[in-house]
């Protein structure tokens, strides 16, 4: 064969690699490094608030007493006795009653979504989600080629009137799916109302689009009352579930809970795409939920982040300037801030960085990459409530020196 | 939405979902629980032969150690660390020099093949590899709709006579790339001498086609010498290695070493497809390769496999009707077992079962599906000689009741 350069591998790659974009912004994280600089960017829960004790019990389970299974292959579906205890957990956060041979363990939640493309997305389908929504959902979406229509949201989440807009120029059965994350939405940092969620539903009903309601964050809220799950109030929603804020993402553990004759299919796009997940680590996250208090651990992961969010909200208060306006999120680990149209917070990442902050320029929240280049993602879950303070003032004044 | 049952999902599914088969005869072992039935089915290690200090001595790293880096998300290509540890076990398997940047660690070689193929195939696209070959691979490569065209082995591997016959029919450029295992293959059992290596690689220069080379069983060689690996004889080679064999499939972690411009599109589709892969499973590999004495507990494996190996060789010589063929392996888990046309082996295995054996039958290592009926895959690696000659009489009595 001849030598694989750039330009050789250009020319033999498949047509659906060149619809992905590769994050610039990625790459200018990676340069990142130096220890003055606070970061907003990165969704990363904080696993140093997990108890030492808690993950060696768990894990003591897959080097020792279950060391033999955990150490082999597993199904492809996952191993049932974790399958239950995400029945379980499901059941504790709002939606009793799944079975969990309608659950199919995947390796993260991001395998569920691409799993789900695989499954279901033709090239040139139509995907419904809300703009601006998770930049790993259009990543694992996009490889399959469909056209991703994204639907705004205000405080309240996704807009409904919008929404029904964009479904009537499709026509019944002219949308594939809807993607959405109805929990302090990432990047939003807003919820879906109950009346919207009942909303939402009638509409799937009425054009015949299947739902896939994504929840990493739902048991992260900081104020009120829980919502409950589109999974709850309608069986037959795909429902995406992860332990990757609730214990740790290292251990790439998440699942789908859906009809049989969807996670059948899936199930067969998995068993080509991984084999099974990691039966170790299945292992690890089944006696993390049974052996240890971890719902004492996800309160104390709660106050940290509350107390978080509450200094960033009050920074952002405090600094920015009057022409800005941003989200109040109730839970999870973002608010989506929104400068004037002028603003480029894309451009303004080298300033940010010499300054020594860094954010997520909204554009790679929207399937164009172009829109959203005034907006930005900010992350509270990370760092301490001082730091959080440090990196708006910073941030705010990167934005103030732009307009001098 | 209308209720997801079997039919309405049919008519969501994408077309792709179509060119999938499940195994029937998956289902079937499913159903084969029973404790009298020996198993020549599975390609499964036998990670009892690990010793459980060494596990837990890796195991340790990532639950103390190494806790916070091991419970976090880490970067898509895997953690630098464990990739140069894999760049060293490829030094001591006789590929020097790859340089840990040109490796990308993934969930398993399974997700390899999956991640080549959604980097480089386009519907219609035509990619070769051994007839029978690796279900996975095409389980994998299906997904994205190619045309994959099998060319047979004998027990030298892939017949170069016949691979240029093929080659010459679609001219130079027009077959993607060329799957194989050199070593010890799935299911076939054979490897490709040196003499072959060379001129496959001659081959690919002159009809410009990329290499990827499987090599899950290249450290179970029980007789003879090692055969230079085809990425040492060509660097351009997309190499596909893994744990698996070697440690423990439990921990689904493998990898890809290949030319930076091939890394480079192949971890953008990583992002989408599952972010990046356990990092606490990484931690584990990496120090279950540095900090416990692998290449002892690598020779118990040869030993144990190699006795094993030589059990059913010995059964298949006293118990098979004179005109079943077998392959002669010198390393891996399989044999690939030939009876005359007419015998029909999937037909028979509810027989089989009956009689306390399963095999794989050969037709699910063809991408027709129906090729191979009066074929077997019989592994070896499991189960005790013992049980292997009682397996290969029962198994013999079946092929030979059929014919009575």
């Amino acid at each position: 064969m001849s030598k694989l350069t750039e330009e050789t591998v250009k020319n033999k790659v498949a047509d659906r690699v060149l619809s992905m974009r590769s994050s610039a912004v990625r790459d200018l994280f990676a340069a990142a490094n130096r220890d003055d600089i606070i970061s907003l960017a990165g969704g990363m829960p904080d696993v140093s608030l997990l108890p030492a004790e808690a993950v060696q019990k768990a894990a003591e389970a897959a080097y020792d007493t279950n060391r033999k299974e955990a150490l082999q292959y597993g199904g492809t579906p996952g191993r049932p006795e974790t399958a239950k205890v995400f029945s379980m957990i499901m059941e504790t956060g709002g939606v009793p009653g799944v079975d969990p041979a309608d659950i199919l363990i995947t390796t993260g939640a991001q395998e569920a979504l691409d799993l789900l493309g695989k499954t279901f997305i033709n090239p040139g389908d139509v995907i419904l989600c809300e703009g601006p929504t998770y930049l790993g959902a259009l990543q694992a979406f996009a490889a399959y080629q469909p056209e991703i229509i994204c639907i705004p949201f205000d405080e309240d989440g996704m807009k409904m009137d919008l929404l029904e807009e964009e479904l009537q120029k499709h026509g019944k059965g002219g949308v594939k799916f809807l993607y959405t994350i109805p929990n302090f939405q990432n990047p939003g940092g807003v919820t879906l109302s109950l009346e919207r969620r009942k909303r939402l539903l009638e509409l799937s009903e009425e054009y015949d689009f299947m739902v896939l309601e994504d929840d990493p964050y739902g048991r992260l809220r900081y104020e009120g009352e829980p919502i409950t799950p589109l999974k709850a109030l309608f069986d037959q929603v795909i429902y995406l579930g992860t332990i990757s804020k609730t214990f740790a993402p290292g251990l790439r553990t998440g699942w789908i809970a859906a009809p049989s004759a969807v996670i059948e299919k899936v199930n067969l796009m998995k068993q080509g795409t991984d084999l099974c997940g990691s039966t170790f680590d299945q292992v690890i996250v089944e006696h993390y939920f049974t052996d240890t208090p971890w719902e004492e651990t996800l309160a104390k992961f709660v106050d940290t982040y509350a107390e978080r969010k509450d200094a960033m909200l009050a920074a952002l208060e405090e600094f920015m300037p009057e022409d800005v306006t941003w989200t109040h999120p109730t839970g999870g680990f973002f608010v989506w801030l929104t400068a004037p149209e002028n603003v480029d917070l894309v451009a303004l990442l080298p300033q940010a960085l010499e300054q020594g902050v860094i954010y997520t320029p909204g554009n790679g929240f929207f399937p164009d990459g172009e829109t959203g280049k005034n907006c930005a993602r900010l992350a509270f879950c990370f760092e301490s409530p001082e730091n959080l303070r440090a990196a708006i003032e910073r941030m705010a004044k990167v934005i103030e020196d732009s307009r001098a």
